[in-house]
Formats: C-alpha cells, structure tokens, sequence
C-alpha cells in the first residue's frame, strides 16, 4: 500500500463501514457525516452507534458470508474496538481496504506480541515475562520483585483481566483469579502520572498529533483527561515520537492512541516516557478534542480512513473531560443544567455499575478575550 | 404553558420527532444524539437528516393518521423547516408538544401576517402593503415610490417567489411573475449591511443569544457569515432586545432567527435596525456556532425543545462562514485540504444550482496563545 501513489479519497456520499457499535462508533459515525460520509455498522448486537447509522447490520464475527456481504456495501472498513478478531479484518480485506490494517489489530490486542513489538522499536516499556502456567508465573515472578501485575494476554479492557500482585501474594492464586490464560507480567512501575498521545496517521503517512492529556484513572477505568499537561516541551515531543515510531512500524492509517507512564522528572527526556499499552482506534482520553480542538479525534480518524487529508488539531481551549459512569448518568439534569460543562451522553439505557455512559468537558479559554 | 411550572425536561433517551429531512435536519439530529437522545424523521420525501436520524417515516404532512401514529412514537416534535402547514402543527399538538408553537409558524410562513406582528411590537419593518390583484399591485406601488419588492405572502425561501420593482416596471407583470399569488409589496431600504439576531428561549422563558452575523447574499442566497459584525454594542443590543421581544410575543420554544437590516450610522441605534423576516428555527447565519462557540443553535434548539436549561453559547474564535451551493461542492478535495477550513458536507447526491451542499467555517483565535 505504501508503494506509489496512495490511494485517491473517497468522494462524498461514500460508505465507511464500522465494525462496532459502542459509543466510540457513535461518535464516529457522526464525524463522517459531517463529512457527507454515509456509515454502515456491523456488529453483533445494536449499541449506541446504531442510532446515527445511515444503515446497520447486525452479525457475528465470525459469519463469513455476512461480513463479505456487508464488504460489498462499503467502500472501506473501520472498527471502533480493538479485539475484533484478527481473521475477522482478514477476511473483510479481500474484499475493501481496512483501516487501520489487521497487523494494528493483531499487536494491540495480544499484550505480549505488543510488548515485544514496542521494545523492538527501542521504546522503553517495564519489564515484563510471558506467563502460560502455574509454574511459570512462579518463576516469572521470581525474576522480578513484587509488585508486579498479572495480565491476560487478550481481551482485557478497563481494568478487566488484570490482578496486582503485592510482596507475599500467591502467584497461582492470582492466575486462576484472571481465568487461568495465557498472560504477561509486568513489573509494577512507580510513576508520577499517565499521559496518552494521540496521533493521526494518513494514507499517504501525514501525521498529525493531538496535545497528551494527563490521564487519571479509578479502580482500572479512565476517570478525567485534562489538556495541557503541564508536561515539559521534550518531553511531550518524545511522546510523539514514540506514538509517530509505533504508528510507522505499523503502517497504521487513522487515529492510534498510545497510553505512557511519566516516571518523573528526574531522568533524562528520553528514559521518562514508558509505554504501557496502544489502542488502534480513537481513545476516551481524547474525548475533549471535540469541544475543545478545531477538528476531533474522531473526524480525523474518519478523514484518515477515508483517504482524505488529515485536519487540524489544533486546541484553541484548555480543556478536562470527566468520564459518567454508571450511576453518574443519573446526574444528568444537574449536568445539563450547568452552563460551564459541555455534556455527552450516548444514550445507553442502563447506567449498570462500571458502564460508560457519557463524559463531559469543561472548556477553559487560554486568554480572556 | 406559561402558567404554574415549566413542562419537566426529557429524560435522555427520549425521542424528539422532527418534520423535514434537510441539512438542518440532519445538524439538529446530531444534536439531538449528543445529548442522549433518539429521533424520528417525517418528510415527505428521504433528506440529508434521513442518514443520522435514530428512525425515519416518509409520509405526507397532510395525512393525518400518519401523523397522529407519528405523534404516539415521540416524546415532542420541532421542525426544520418554516413552511410546515400550521394545519398539521395543530394536528401534532393535540398529541405531543409541538415547539416552536403553530402560531410562530402561522406567523413566519405569511409575509403579511410576519410584517402586521412585528410593526404591532413597535419594532421597525420597510413600509409595506398587501397586494391581492392587478389594480391593488398598482396602487400599492403608487402609495411609495419604486424601488420596491414584490414577495408572494408564503412559501418564499432564498429569494424565491420575490422580484425587485424599479422605477418605470410594470408591477402588474412582476405580479404575474410571482405567480399572480397573494403578496405584499414593500420598499427597498437602502441599507448599510444585513444581521441576524440568533436568540434561543427555553420553556421556562429563558433567553440566549448568539453574536449576531453580519450576512452577505449572493442571488437572494446566503454566501456568507461573520462573526463578529463589528457594529457597536448599543446597536447589537438593540438586535438582541428585537429579537426577544419577538420569541416573548410567541411564547417561543427553540431557536428564533430575525433577520434585520442596518440601515446605517446615522441614525439613533434605536432607529437603526430594521426587522427584514423571522426564521422559526435553527439558520444558516448561524452554521459556525458549531465550530466556534461551546454549544452551537443546533443543540440549544434541541436542549429548548426538550425542555432542559440551554447551553452555553460563548464564541471562543472570530469565526467566518462560506455556503457552498451548487458547483461549489466540486472542489471537495481542495476544501478538504484546507487546514484552515471547518467542512460541512450535508450528503446531498446532486450540485444542483442554487442548492445549499455543504458549507465550510474558518476560525480564527482572537489571541495568539
């Protein structure tokens, strides 16, 4: 793909088919709209994304003739969650591009081929052993003083599939307790905060980078993400390179969110930054781009898949989104009435415990004007 | 629905029935969806607001037991365009609230009707008379000298049904141009440029504004909006005061559009402001509070419909607003690769001339950050 020419732009009126139906696919499908772009989702059962579809589909991953049928009436494919199976964008890539490709799939959603997979680029990530057994994890652990964290190699997401391990933890113990998978362990790093880089990738490689938020997460979940930083200049410039590096390895083309530790300021710019996992799709920790950016994640990444120019990222507002979760649905008429909060609800129906519901963010003009 | 307490607002979740199917249509639809909400489409034909609504129903807007099975699936009906019958807002109401209300409606479709209820506030309107035939069309002309406009009394919409009167022109032919309809004849002021009051009012009787645009028209179509106009305070004040006297007259629910001529420096900013029509809903002078304020008219109409307390409609970037109609649309590419622009593509299939495609905002930061 990356030999001569890219590929033109899909002209207005196009399909861009979406594999997914979460709240990330709601808010691209109305990014690609705005764009004259028609969307049609796939997924197994109706979500969120469903509601602002030009067409839906509901299938399984695994349906062979189903997926090649809705291939054919899409001009691209796109997906909003990383654990679409591998096979599943295979197939689909007989038929019409994919975007991002399978390979981005294929790292992102194995720990440990990602952990591999970034370290081979140079970029530091904490150290980690691959765990496929009781005696295995004893020994791996061994290597490494506790705390440590038990992974499961595939599926985990906020939090799921993982479980700390503290000095004097049984190990085993630990393992059944994530299911008894293949997994990683990685060894607990003490940090000062979590950021995560945003970046864009075009067809043709232009790239194209959001500010890293400062991310806050409570009991696993992606809580606040607040812009700027307050991060030093090299710094957040390695987080590009680091995010623009991964992005290149992998050919990737639309937005690619890379999640790092800061280990703090007392080591040079370039051993601060960790990565601690990627995610080939918009990312919650960029959710403010749309009320506080010229153009959002989610229109970029639409645009990038599409073939088309990337647009600009520039943030002309301060900006901190909130995460609703759960029962803080239940807030909404208090929220809805606060003029300092732009709010966003995807319109699930049960606000169940640990359930992202909506986010809000709260825009802070730079300079009085 | 003024007396006692304010109708509750819709929880998320709620449906919002829309009649009509266009571009507004479809940026309302968005809207709507931002905040948790579903709607339902009615048109008589699919739009640009079919690809984005939650559900859509074609149907005629004079069959009323459509309308009436339309009415038990939503939970309010809004419209986005002006020329609803007020017959089938009546219908509509007697199942579901109707906002804006019938009478803004019955109101803004009937240029003689608009032009009696706003000279009736003491606000200023161009002189006019009604025009019903040949002899009248002449002696109406008679009672103040050409230049002058003769607009058919309803369904004139970017500058259709209207034809100009110079001095000399036979007006029983310009009548006979516009279709021997119903009409009004009003003189041509001399204006120094042309504005829109963008006011929002809530069920409770809440006021909003947006800064007001100051507009250019290219063939009686919209080409393009600023903000800011750079008239004086006093003079935007006085164009917000008009506008809400106007929403209060109506009891109004939703987005008002008063469209005013400027008719110069010279006069008292109480003299200086003269009311041109009123739109009964979202406009498109005010397409860049999308792009450039915290929450655009799109959603603060939706949030007044549904009864919530309205949005924030700070303007964090000077902002400039270009229809693309017809041919326009061809140079999507190079528009698409404008980094300085905002594109909007609303999705229609054919450039037809004079057709409304897409429009673009540029922004710009009012300070260096």
């Amino acid at each position: 793909m990356r030999e001569g020419l890219p590929p033109a732009p899909l002209p207005p009126g196009s399909t861009i088919g979406m594999l997914g139906s979460g709240q990330l696919g709601r808010m691209l499908a109305m990014a690609a709209a705005r764009l004259g772009m028609k969307t049609h989702v796939y997924c197994e059962a109706s979500g969120p994304a469903f509601d602002v579809a030009t067409r839906t589909s509901k299938g399984g991953f695994d349906d062979l003739a189903a997926l090649a049928e809705f291939a054919a009436s899409v001009d691209v494919v796109t997906y909003e969650f990383e654990n679409v199976a591998v096979d599943t964008a295979r197939h689909l890539a007989r038929f019409v591009p994919v975007r991002p490709n399978a390979r981005a799939l294929e790292v992102a959603q194995d720990r440990l081929l990602e952990k591999r997979f970034i370290a081979d680029l140079g970029i530091p990530v904490a150290p980690f052993r691959a765990v496929d057994g009781e005696s295995n994890v004893r020994a791996a652990l061994s290597e490494f003083a506790a705390p440590a964290i038990l992974k499961t190699r595939r599926f985990g997401y906020d939090g799921k599939g993982q479980v700390g391990l503290a000095p004097g933890d049984d190990p085993c113990l630990a393992w059944k307790r994530i299911g008894a998978r293949p997994a990683i362990i990685e060894k607990r790093m003490a940090f000062e905060s979590e950021i995560s880089a945003l970046a864009v990738r075009g067809v043709d490689g232009e790239l194209a980078f959001y500010d890293c938020p400062i991310n806050t997460h409570e009991a696993g979940i992606l809580r606040r993400s607040v812009v700027p930083s307050g991060l030093p200049d090299d710094v957040l410039a390695r987080a590009r390179a680091i995010a623009a590096a991964i992005a290149g390895a992998l050919d990737y083309v639309g937005v690619l969110a890379v999640e790092m530790f800061d280990l703090g300021g007392d080591l040079a710019p370039g051993q601060r930054l960790m990565v601690n996992e990627i995610a080939p799709r918009v990312h919650n920790s960029g959710h403010w781009s749309l009320d506080a950016c010229t153009i959002s994640q989610f229109e970029n990444h639409m645009r990038a898949v599409a073939g088309w120019p990337l647009g600009c990222t520039r943030r002309h507002s301060d900006a901190e989104m909130v995460n609703l979760i759960g029962a803080d649905a239940h807030e909404w008429e208090r929220l809805a009435a606060d003029r300092g909060a732009v709010l966003h609800l995807y319109g699930k129906r049960e606000a169940r415990a640990g359930r992202k519901m909506g986010h809000l963010t709260r825009l802070c003009l730079r300079t009085s004007a």
